[in-house]
């Protein structure tokens, strides 16, 4: 099946000079979206997944049913404001200015297997902070998988010593 | 299985005088993560559910799966300025201000059957702005189903001529 017909190319989205991939007609599409949760499933299914993270909101999106075909747990990356109790936060740099993400500080356990699903790896910034935030609390990254990869931007790099995979690559 | 023992009660969250449901530990714990989107799964299975509808960034949480589940498809119900291409949007009271929620134009097709997703059911004006959405575009809302339902809000009156399913209620 080929995936990427169903991924949309906006130009200067949302803002000038980006290209942003549309995933809303993948999700739409129930084999479409059936199939790219296969995959990203299959990647890790004899890693001994424990739990699942993915950062809000198109994380969700793909992290959530992967969590629930491994039989895993699924912990949220989120932006400011968003968790009610004590979490652990991470800033990193955009292009221009940073981002904060943040975790609660009692969700990831000493020892547990934590796959990361995300939509995209572009630069890698904001997954390279999960990762930070998930090692701090003593999870073991077994894996970083996305629907889509944009190699140009190199997050590849950024992640080098961890086992990447994505679906899609442009 | 429990799982309002995974739900935790937070005071005074977003702000003073809410009590906020902080789904993150049943997320985290896989049987009851599991169990809440079997128990989602079952109210739809025999609806012939084209696709399932979630607004962000919570409704994804669970919409995402269920949709997995029932091998539908899946649309984002948005925040302004998330969708890239162009959308339908409806504005809606809140006990202070307006909201105003967003999908892409194209999202439904005439006829299909959708299920609505979502974490909490309060006072119900999210969904009632998407079911206005859903039904404008000429999808068919076979039914409504939630995690939690806090009943004093009456939000299943708003509803009424749908069928509502909540696991949880309080």
């Amino acid at each position: 099946m080929d995936l990427k017909k169903y991924i949309t190319d906006i130009l200067d989205f949302p803002e000038k000079g980006i290209v942003f991939r549309d995933v809303t007609p993948l999700l739409s599409h129930k084999d479409a979206y059936q199939e790219s949760i296969h995959l990203l499933s299959e990647f890790a299914k004899d890693k001994k997944v424990d739990v699942v993270v993915g950062p809000e909101a198109r994380g969700f999106l793909f992290g959530c049913p992967v969590a629930i075909e491994l039989g895993a747990g699924f912990v949220p990356v989120r932006k400011p404001g968003k968790l009610p109790r004590e979490t652990v936060s991470k800033k990193y740099d955009l292009e221009y200015g940073t981002n904060e993400i943040f975790m609660h500080s009692d969700s990831i356990q000493k020892g547990q297997n934590v796959l990361i699903v995300d939509d995209l790896l572009a630069t890698g910034g904001t997954v390279d902070a999960a990762v930070s935030l998930i090692e701090e609390m003593g999870g073991n990254v077994i894996g970083i998988a996305f629907l889509i990869e944009l190699e140009a931007l190199k997050g590849r790099e950024l992640l080098k010593n961890y086992d990447v995979y994505s679906v899609l690559k442009y």
